[in-house]
């Protein structure tokens, strides 16, 4: 059988694999940060009008998907399946958002790399003829990240300076079979990457050694250069996890120029708002993918794009218990050229 | 495009999806339970000689994959993707199992559903010719989910009667798309269904809804009736979604008879065991479907199989808040024989 598989683990997407819609929700201060003026739906109530962090949370991923599938022009009804997940405990900010749709729905847990995982799911249910259209969506908040990973907010603890900011953000993107742009091109799922992390504070020293993994796997599987792409931009490394990836990929005389970026680094203005290395959360790369990235390539200012998005895949328990903190990055190779081969 | 959908939401598989092995790893009181005799690895130390519940967990999914693949007499680089999930706060089970190898991983929620989640995941994957061969796993461990989702074991709490026991238990499976059997030729992806079930100690009744719908949705859409199968199984309804999923299934007048049971019944002796409702848990119906039912297909006792996981998709701050528990139920059709219509 011949597979879809380029070199030791890149995947092309055949056919028409397109973003057909997405959108952003996003808190307060996320819409007063750098890219406020991308963010069109924002609530600068922490709550959004629900009475907890968690139902928010849930409140944020409900209306991401309604101004998504609205813009699509399609219903509900027109969608397949749904991939979703995001950072709570059993994922109830997802679980609870996709409850009143009848869309048939794949619970995921990639912690921080969960938007390009569902991107890469939803693009090969498409692409393998299992969908006309799907969902791929993700969130973070906040508030029920704080209290559920770190320390609830009234102890004010205070946070090493190579802490991130857990993005209050929701992104949804309806992708389809339709020939529109941009396209996916190529996948590349990640694999777990421990190399002995232990800090949680330091999440991006975590996901670095994975982002390195996925990115040169795809650069050598499909010969291509950084140069190559308009943008290149990860998850949510922030300040510490993007110089790392950086030096990492240097050993292997791949040079990440101006073209390179961070979904963390770019959602907050460090110099006015106290977030340390930056932006992080299922939110961060999924409202600057929707908000920002598609939006920008639907205009061409970015024509040739990889998003690779990081996780991190500890919980408070295995930290306690003394564990590493595995790490994973998905990337998804996002055209708006380029010929289609073949349609499924 | 034509997709490969039936009716509503049932999903044809066209080429060969087979699996190629799988394996179960459960506790003593698995092991001491009616399907004893089908577990060849399991332990009487609920540690599985590591430090930790939660690290047990993890160790299980690893010797489960370990015999799996030994079984279908590939090596791990001869796999694309692994597939897993499991209860644990942020899938510390499976994050932590697949460390070790270097293929490439979606991490899932599907609570207890996901074994069937892995399998459909893994067969579109397949069939859709994106990979050769795919892992799909998961488990559950009673003294990790209670310590989580209930009490710690020293409180002693007395659990109603309509609690069940959760599985210490992992299994794997390899799918491949070699042409042997049994094979994996529908699948049903659910879709969340909550009837406003509060209740954390009834999971049957949050689950059974959900069981309904899919099992409905997948029998109108293939024009087929239980009378059809050998044998339709249940995730772990226990008893008391057992009787409620028969019972809301007959007001469509589709009448479930002695070839429907559900694992959470079998895999305890309710008499002798102090189970409750019976058992629950990812591990119930991973456990199940890898010892028992998959090698009682592979010596032709049972050729057709609807085999159905459920999940009650709620969490412990969810119910806090409270909030109802929502359901999701996944399907997979397998079948020794038949005619395969195109190979991918």
């Amino acid at each position: 059988m011949n597979i879809k598989k380029i070199g030791s683990g890149t995947y092309k997407i055949h056919g028409n694999v397109s973003v057909l819609s997405c959108a952003a929700v996003v808190g307060d201060m996320e819409k007063k940060g750098p890219l406020g003026h991308c963010f069109e739906h924002y609530s600068s109530d922490e709550y959004f009008g629900q009475d907890s962090f968690e139902k928010a949370e849930s409140y944020m991923q409900k209306e991401a998907m309604k101004y998504a599938v609205e813009k699509s022009g399609y219903t509900a009804e027109d969608i397949e399946f749904i991939f979703a997940g995001d950072l709570l405990n059993q994922c109830i900010g997802s679980n609870y958002s996709v409850r009143d749709t009848a869309i048939q729905f794949f619970g995921l847990y990639g912690a921080c790399s969960t938007m390009a995982e569902g991107l890469i799911l939803g693009a090969m249910a498409i692409d393998g003829g299992f969908a006309s259209r799907v969902i791929a969506m993700t969130s973070s908040h906040f508030c029920s990240a704080e209290r559920q990973f770190r320390f609830p907010l009234e102890y004010g603890a205070v946070r090493p300076r190579s802490a991130q900011w857990t993005v209050t953000g929701a992104g949804c993107v309806v992708l389809g079979c339709e020939k529109t742009f941009p396209r996916i091109r190529h996948v590349c799922p990640g694999a777990v990457c421990d190399m002995g992390i232990k800090d949680m504070g330091n999440m991006g020293a975590a996901m670095a050694p994975a982002a390195a993994l996925t990115l040169k796997r795809f650069l050598d599987d499909t010969g291509t250069t950084p140069e190559d792409y308009d943008l290149i931009l990860s998850g949510d490394l922030g300040e510490v996890g993007y110089d790392l990836l950086k030096n990492l990929l240097s050993h292997d005389n791949i040079f990440l120029g101006n073209n390179y970026d961070d979904c963390g680094r770019l959602i907050y203005d460090r110099k006015t708002q106290d977030v340390h290395s930056g932006g992080s959360g299922c939110g961060c790369s999924a409202s600057v993918l929707t908000g920002y990235v598609l939006p920008k390539m639907r205009c061409r200012e970015y024509n040739n794009v990889l998003f690779m998005t990081t996780g991190a895949l500890m919980s408070p328990i295995s930290s306690l218990q003394g564990e590493t903190i595995p790490g994973i990055a998905h990337l998804v190779h996002l055209q708006n050229d380029g010929e289609v081969e073949a349609q499924a």
